[in-house]
């Protein structure tokens, strides 16, 4: 039983003396021979390096600690046993032993972990998302379709009593999920419990008038767990059903202590993620990040979308959707993915394509349905629309020939600019 | 009451167009116009752009996502005003709104948050250090020099009473701080209860005889809260005074959780802090990283030194020393700056000098003090005679004439090859 993390190692060096130095630092590696170093003991947890494949020299080194020009600067793939017995199933230990500690070892011009295979006792020792797809299904009613959200607009600086009432309005307009922008937690001008003794009774009217139960993602993050579960408990108690985490802000203490403890769908932004990945010489993909999280119960996770208002590409989407749709060790290891950034109906016909061919996910349009020229309600329409065309692999101008919604938010959004 | 935040911003296009673009992302903008975003909102939370300095053009671009030579980039150092009523003293919010959200914007080459000034709202919504310089000095009845500490050699590997066994000697040898190595926290081959069992009886046998207690670091750190507290509980009841505590890697949570409920010292490693940093145009300055984990209530911080064996560069070091060393709010917010990585007494005038001549640090040597030539009491005498030559302004090889233990350790670290 091994872990067995690939790093992408750039170097002006040898990059199997590289391969060889991390495998020995990350584990029983000191530079100054010492008594006690035994052979035996670093069979018990030395880490191996298993296999190397070269790839192309770089150009440009990642990090400017040589001059462009001065060298071929070597890149490959480095994979990397590691015993189970020298580090166990703690995502803190993996984290440091693995993969924060690489990022400081000299003679590299850049590192970026690009793979991460965990063995099966990583599936027993961590809960995984406690509602994932199924559960958001069961909790929406929606099946057979992607969950259509949306986010309040403006985003911030609205007082909760403002922001009810444009609550009000989308749950008029047939949307599943709604939440707060990541952004807003519980500032002065808008504390999250006035935020939701105003928000939940029109939810729960709602869905005494219709039976439908719209999802709020209220933000409750905190950097104290304990702030974060009372505010966890205020949602909870008003008869919410969801709360954003901004997963990089609190941490793997703040969302383990919150997963154990939940009764709400834990919906993830990962902002700051950006800053470990923007740049492809370093930090790590998201396919490895995304294994951490998903071990410590993330129910949803955003990962942006197709033609984005963000740097991130699109192929880099497609990317991270195949990623979270793939179990670690099974099915329930899966969240819901959420597309989001940008969209409206446009992106439906390339999300649907590019990702499998899937309706398995929440469909996140913010100004692309709150901007709709005939409102929210004709923006969900047109949203929906969009996804029966993909679907149906119908072009989008030609269903928008009998479906007005649809042809209006073309008209508005076509260039991709909705926000 | 503003929080101010400098970014660092690179772009081929203009400095004052993506300042202003962060200001509005990072508080009330959105793409698309929509109802409701009236002027009043605008002003309770709007950032605003209050100077703009410019910086040399950058030859190649931080990110790869213009080609080098394409045209100018431009860099410029961009004053940032949050109101406190929009972000609140939470240091999620704080680094959500104003750290995580900027590095997914389109349009720049690389961006780095290099100042942050908080107001004085944050003193007292934070714990700060519990223990810091005073506290470490008094438990380890260390004054006038600094506190000199070592790491069991090898760092990993070792089973509890292998351990507890070179601790009897390191604890012997007049050390006055031991830790484990950063990656060991509780392996199968060494659980921390066992480790604890082990070691305290010798810590506290040691104290009964000469009074002296060597404060020992164990490593607690655990990505779920209740298990690092189980950690902290074991070493506390054991009689131990001190904790490593990996805090990118337990988080922002797991550091909170922990600070209100701790009795040890809060030793802090930064593992993993390099891929925030290492990159001169993208990231954060450490300046602006450790303010948080300051106010989270950080006792004691890694944070390299002086020809050290990672990459940092040595200025990279003071700056840290004069950041942790300078109060946010008042001197009780410092903590115990401590200088680590390949240390000897080699770097004792270096440290000395280039740190404003204070002998308050934890001065941390692994090999330079396990490995010397004559063992580890004469390594850590070794080292204190660096330290009084250092003070009295004595080169060291004239320091080591009548003193045989640092004679030694230049003779065999004269390279700068400690570890």
């Amino acid at each position: 039983m091994m872990i067995t993390v690939t790093y992408r190692i750039e170097t002006t060096g040898s990059v199997e003396a590289m391969a060889a130095k991390i495998a020995s630092d990350q584990s029983t590696g000191t530079f100054v021979p010492v008594p006690g170093e035994t052979e035996e003991l670093k069979a018990r947890v030395a880490a191996r390096v298993i296999a190397i494949r070269h790839l192309p020299d770089a150009e440009y080194p990642t990090w400017p600690e040589v001059a462009p020009g001065s060298g071929p600067i070597h890149r490959a793939d480095a994979d990397i046993a590691f015993p189970m017995d020298a580090i166990g199933t703690d995502l803190s230990a993996l984290m440091t032993i693995a993969i924060g500690g690489v990022f400081s070892i000299k003679g590299m011009t850049g590192i970026r972990i690009v793979d991460m295979k965990l063995p099966e006792a990583f599936a027993s020792a961590h809960p995984g998302p406690q509602f994932g797809l199924p559960g958001s299904r069961r909790l929406t009613g929606v099946e057979g379709r992607p969950i259509i959200g949306t986010i309040v607009k403006p985003a911030l600086g609205l007082r909760p009593h403002e922001t009810a009432e444009l609550v009000g309005e989308l749950i008029e307009s047939g949307v599943d999920f709604i939440k707060d922008d990541e952004k807003l937690m519980s500032p002065a001008y808008s504390p999250l419990k006035e935020r939701v003794e105003a928000i939940m009774p029109k939810i729960l009217d709602h869905e005494q008038k219709t039976g439908k139960k719209v999802m709020y993602a209220f933000g409750i993050s905190h950097a104290d767990p304990d702030e974060m579960m009372r505010n966890h408990d205020l949602v909870l108690k008003a008869g919410g059903n969801c709360a954003v985490v901004n997963i990089n802000s609190i941490g793997f203490g703040g969302m383990s202590f919150l997963r154990k403890r939940s009764g709400l769908v834990l919906h993830a932004h990962r902002n700051g993620w950006d800053i470990l990945t923007r740049d492809p010489g370093a930090g790590l993909d998201f396919k490895v990040y995304q294994q951490f999280w998903r071990l410590l119960g993330v129910d949803q996770f955003q990962i942006n979308g197709i033609r984005i208002k963000y740097w991130e590409p699109d192929e880099s989407f497609v990317e991270s959707f195949k990623a979270v749709s793939t179990p670690l060790f099974s099915k329930a290891d899966c969240p819901l993915p959420v597309a989001g950034s940008g969209q409206w109906g446009g992106q439906a016909p390339d999300t649907y394509n590019r990702t499998g061919r899937t309706t398995d996910l929440l469909y996140l349009c913010g100004g692309g349905i709150v901007s709709h020229p005939g409102g929210p309600a004709a923006g969900v329409r047109a949203v929906q629309q969009a996804w029966q065309a993909a679907v149906a692999d119908i072009p989008l101008d030609e269903y928008a020939k009998d479906h007005p919604e649809l042809a209006a938010s073309i008209a508005k959004f076509g260039d991709g600019k909705a926000a």
